[in-house]
């Protein structure tokens, strides 16, 4: 089976009980698992982990639309969080058997129904932009609710599915697709932030490095440690042990080593497997013939 | 779910629609997934592997002794094969979310069973032993079937469950629990044998190296390389990446490099995360609440 994630945001994080009937709506759906969701109250917003496969997950999507156009009107809404919509962002990730193919096709198949169904207009991102102007969920997103009439009815502004102008208590819904980001922090045997600042320099895309890397040197002050923080937003393409690697070589440059690694938050089997395979020196290997757990989830 | 594999060994690898009615006996378990089987007919015998929960894994157990009992006569048997039942062994292996205790426990729970449904005697192996001279398969199955009757009949010869004699025509069978068998190799950048062998010989439980490895070395003649080949009885207590660096290190003294290892067969995802902890030195890492696929399995 295909197994794809999405992590839809929505525009309430203050009404608990509005929020928990969110939940429910997705995990009334079939095939469908809510692996986790939380809101946030100063930002008035709520994200949902969601995982099963592309019918299912459409299916818990509307469900979460019918639910969030009715519990939330973003003209009464306050919160420091920028946001469009009701159902602010909808993005759709591979995690195994599927590819990002899949979640473009699976995203604009959505965004239509959405469109069609809530009259709420969508505008594609991230992978499934037709457009890359608004590849960037910050660019869509620009000027808010508040401006999207405005923007909306300017030259270029028009939504890729349903009206053109937007709802009006639900405003406009950004759906896209995107590989799975990985939050990854090294922790250097050191207190000096400068070292760390200087490896995220080198190792970022922004400043020459990786192309799927995100670095910031931070200082952990309960600790007294500097730490290279960093998102990989492709693991397939920029791998966790290749950057791992870059971070030890940048490191000892500066004469420190690395104490240790953190992966917050979830993350694929196949990007800690690749890593495996990397440093065993492991040839002709297939995860999904020879892991025993993959090969119990797929067919005989 | 707690999942356990189980890879049972009958006597009839020759009488393909046999063989075929036991795999059917399995596949229609509810719960529980063949993988794989193969017959080998100069042994005159077959290996099914499935996977399932506990209770599944009985079922189908039991399932298969129903059709093997009616289908092998071992005093017709001939191969070259030991073996002293009609379903000769049933090794039960954790894989996630089930322990070692898991499987002695279902293993004499199974155990039980077939000596009282079927009046099948069985002798518990391996971590499911009641005796330590009864860990080692080979001694158990010393003798084979032709000399089972003496053998039950002399001291410490009794079964730990049912009948103190061989069944008529499905003599005995060998029910037990054990960790996951990873075959693994290690090809070296020489052609040199013998210093394959002498790797061997360092890392191997045998010869006063890691407990839980078995090696030999080899000469891969179509490659002209010199291979390290392993087998890893547990994984958890003596890791691959150990047994890896273990070689290299070895490897080095002797002005050799590592050319590449290869996994054959099956390996549980866990054996291969902790390659991914270790050279990636992730701390406070939980595979369980992790990674995305795991996640999926586990209960709300």
């Amino acid at each position: 089976m295909a197994i794809i994630e999405s992590i839809p945001n929505v525009s309430e994080g203050r009404r608990p009980d509005a929020v928990e009937r969110m939940a429910s709506a997705i995990r009334g759906t079939p095939g469908v698992r809510l692996l986790d969701w939380s809101s946030d109250p100063s930002h008035n917003r709520s994200v949902f982990t969601m995982v099963g496969d592309a019918p299912a997950l459409k299916a818990a999507t509307l469900a979460l639309f019918e639910c969030a156009v009715a519990e939330i009107d973003l003209r009464a809404h306050q919160g420091e969080h920028p946001r469009v919509g009701a159902v602010d962002v909808v993005p759709f990730v591979p995690i195994e058997g599927a590819t990002i193919a899949d979640c473009i096709s699976l995203a604009k198949d959505v965004a239509a129904t959405v469109a069609e169904r809530f009259a709420v207009p969508v505008y594609l991102y991230e992978d499934a932009a037709t457009d890359p102007a608004r590849r960037n969920l910050e660019d869509i997103r620009r000027g808010g609710f508040e401006g999207l009439r405005e923007k909306m009815s300017s030259p270029g502004g028009a939504p890729d599915f349903g009206p053109s102008q937007p709802h009006e208590s639900a405003g406009a819904s950004v759906i896209g697709a995107r590989m799975p980001l990985i939050a990854y922090n090294v922790n250097l045997n050191t207190d000096r932030l400068e070292v760390a600042k200087k490896i995220a320099a080198a190792i970022r895309f922004s400043s020459g490095g990786l192309r799927y890397v995100k670095a910031m040197g931070v200082m952990l002050e309960d600790r007294n440690l500097a730490q290279v923080s960093m998102n990989l937003t492709n693991y397939q393409k920029t791998p966790i042990f290749r950057v791992f690697e870059m971070v030890k070589r940048e490191a000892a440059r500066h004469g420190v080593t690395i104490l240790e690694s953190e992966i917050v938050g979830l993350v694929p089997a196949a990007a800690l497997m690749a890593a495996a395979e990397y440093y065993l020196q492991i040839e002709g290997f297939s995860a999904q013939k020879q892991v025993l757990e993959s090969r119990m989830n797929t067919a005989d």
